[in-house]
């Protein structure tokens, strides 16, 4: 009776239509990431890839990594391959509160539980505090790997402009009033205060105290996503949100992925008793809990002591090589386009004249064999067209000169094309600057002129 | 300006109401899983736990263990610290292509996506199909883990009784009737047909064949749960519901977690293409992609071309420990009792007469330093709390026994105590057994009387 294998015949349209009816009405607002979409064009070898936000991996010494996985054979094999508990072993706390205190942060064991990725922190912050129209506030532009969650949580978010001292925060009280007189709270403030993500700036000191303020006057959640933090190439860091609220409204989002390795999935989330109780059920229907044989492999390269140690060396190759990019733009870059100038982090920010759309760009980037993410994908509303994320953390110095360089080539195509077909000649920068600031006047009516894209006055 | 760090105060009730108002209304719904409850209790060493689904992982060889992650390290460990495509690696679904050959299924690789365990696969069809109110038919009991996913996205769960045979599939079609009079569909039924989780029975060939026929007659999804198909310890395996299928109605879940390791949370989801489509962006949107480094321990295990092999040793293995718990049962548990006799997996349901409170009698049991998951895990109403979920795979044979006897003597005392205070002559069997019909017909008017908890003829 039982049929033999087979495979299915491919999905005709009529398949399609079959199986439409059937979606959660979240599927209709779910959308992919900006750069995940780009993993299968950019693994092939010949590409030069700006578009992850991938830590450069080879650095981590593989006979560290053999030495770390023969102990875990030796003395605790059986326990590494074995469920755990949904919070996470305390061993992987303990390596936690070092990273934190790196930081100077102190947080209670008890209010930390250990997710897959940051990714999963952020999932389930959402999946504990948003319902279908509400509203959540994050910088423009936002991680963009956030866009997909708040979306398939059917979030209605509201985005505030970022310059370089980070988030605008004094346009955050009078958007709570607004929000206020339409009886609407957010659920949450979303931000990555330091080296944003994408834009590569950093929330100053006066601004995070503010922060810490109004979420404590107002009684509003502030998401603090830090997982660049420990990476600084220059100047004094600012404190924490989370070290300066004490964590009765700052919930708190790390991840190993850049001070160790994104592969072995593990991040973390750390909030108030009462918060935790409902992420970790959350967290038991997601995937139960977090592995255990990664969190054993975190356990010991701790044990190693040295993990300070490969965080400085980090910090050494990623400086040269953002120092590297920021000279390529320089050079390579049309007079008319922008840039931030990181202290640390993974990502520069770029924006071009208005009337190149990076999304057309990066199609011809890809036949020039490099990408990076269009800026579109860190907003929620089309904005960020003409922008770009650059990521100088994953391939090396020489490879991001070339990378530039050839964008820069595929966006002077553009420039050129762009006064053949109107007649006009290439703009002169200043004339071009105006043009973006009426352009975003249009688009953010409240702003003024001093948001992203910017140079610093130290740029010249 | 930065504050010192601190660590918080604990938090009042107040801090509570401060939060409550922020929560989403999937918190309201949202449990905790029955037997994620009981793994801080049980990993005391002194308690014999039998409520785990728990593989034995220290039969994993460690030498084993040890090569792989040295091969790893010599030849891939930059690959294996980084992030991975979403949809998994090619090299773990051909690994898992091999799983589901063993069983006789041939799935398109692409159909594949490799998910952080098989409760994430669970989670990810929820999200990709489930809106609040949605009905979703499950067997009656169901897999305790999967009923905090159903909760968290709230939908209207309908569970239909198994019997010694499975899912009583007869009791579908009336079922989806009544539904169609009152304008519903079930976004699918979701059935664990082999050795299913909790109840251990296994659904026939007759009904595997009528339920794929009436879900391509009606246009309805299956979701067939299988983790234990390749655990075996007696008779013919019947075709899985996605081989009868073809994978056009039927979207299939697998996991190495019972084969191999539940601590390197890797399961797997096939689904046609319309299906995937959503289920690769819940994916990104949940933790971007699975380990990389775990993907890497089962390509380099399975390289090694011993998976088949020691699944025949974990047969062995727990086919022994299954006859110890039968054997131990019949010894042990009073003459009112009555259990199902599974012809592999991991697990046992017994039922006790009706007036013992199974989760009453776990905080006893744990007293005496043995546990078992309570029945009413396995519902969604309350149902299930003369009945409990013995797992067999966990422990040694010995442990098993010393178990079953304790869990036995806190039966007894029980049994006894209801004498004493009612005055009553410990029922006999059969009067039981009446007892237990009557209360199950208030339950379920429709159901007649050779449902769970049952015993098969050849056990007298």
């Amino acid at each position: 009776m039982p049929q033999p294998p087979r495979r299915r015949a491919r999905t005709s349209t009529r398949d399609l239509e079959r199986y439409a009816g059937l979606f959660a009405a979240r599927t209709a607002e779910m959308r992919s990431s900006a750069m995940r979409d780009l993993m299968a064009i950019t693994a092939r070898p010949e590409v030069i890839s700006l578009a992850g936000g991938l830590p450069d991996t080879s650095t981590f010494p593989p006979e560290s990594f053999a030495a770390q996985m023969g102990r875990i054979a030796r003395t605790s094999a059986a326990e590494a391959l074995q469920y755990g508990p949904t919070e996470g072993f305390e061993e992987t706390k303990d390596c936690i509160v070092q990273v934190m205190a790196a930081e100077g942060m102190l947080p209670d064991p008890d209010d930390i539980i250990v997710t897959t990725g940051g990714q999963q922190a952020i999932d389930l912050v959402c999946k504990t505090l948003v319902d279908p129209g509400d509203v959540v506030i994050t910088e423009a532009p936002t991680y963009p790997g956030a866009v997909p969650t708040l979306c398939s949580y059917q979030a209605d978010v509201i985005q505030i402009e970022c310059d370089a001292d980070g988030m605008r925060v004094e346009e955050l009280e009078p958007l709570l009033d607004q929000l206020a007189r339409e009886g609407r709270k957010p659920k949450f403030i979303y931000s990555v205060p330091s080296f944003q993500n994408p834009a590569g700036v950093t929330m100053s000191i006066e601004r995070r105290i503010r922060l810490v303020e109004l979420a404590r006057q107002r009684e509003l959640l502030v998401v603090e996503d830090n997982p660049y933090g420990l990476l600084r190439y220059d100047g004094e860091a600012p404190a924490p949100l989370y070290q300066l609220d004490g964590g009765d409204f700052v919930i708190y989002l790390g991840t190993f992925s850049k001070i160790l390795s994104p592969g072995i999935r593990l991040g973390w989330l750390v909030a108030p008793p009462p918060v935790m109780e409902k992420v970790v059920l959350g967290k038991q229907a997601a995937d139960l809990c977090t592995s255990s044989l990664t969190q054993f492999f975190v356990r010991e390269y701790f044990a190693e002591g040295r993990w300070r140690r490969y965080v400085e060396e980090l910090v050494e190759i990623y400086r040269r090589r953002r120092d590297a990019m920021l000279d390529a733009l320089a050079e390579h870059f049309p007079a008319e386009a922008t840039w931030t100038t990181p202290d640390g982090g993974l990502f520069i920010w770029a924006t071009l004249p208005s009337y190149i759309d990076t999304t057309d760009l990066l199609a011809k980037a890809l036949r020039a064999d490099v990408a990076f993410v269009p800026g579109q994908g860190a907003y929620f509303d089309g904005r960020g067209a003409s922008s770009m994320r650059l990521n100088f953390s994953g391939v090396g110095e020489s490879e991001i000169v070339e990378g530039i360089q050839r964008i820069g080539d595929v966006i002077e195509e553009q420039v050129e094309l762009y006064g053949a077909l109107t007649g006009e000649q290439r703009l002169p920068p200043e004339a071009a600057e105006r043009a973006e600031r009426s352009r975003r006047r249009e688009a953010e009516p409240d702003t003024d002129t001093n948001v992203l894209p910017f140079r610093k006055a130290s740029e010249g």
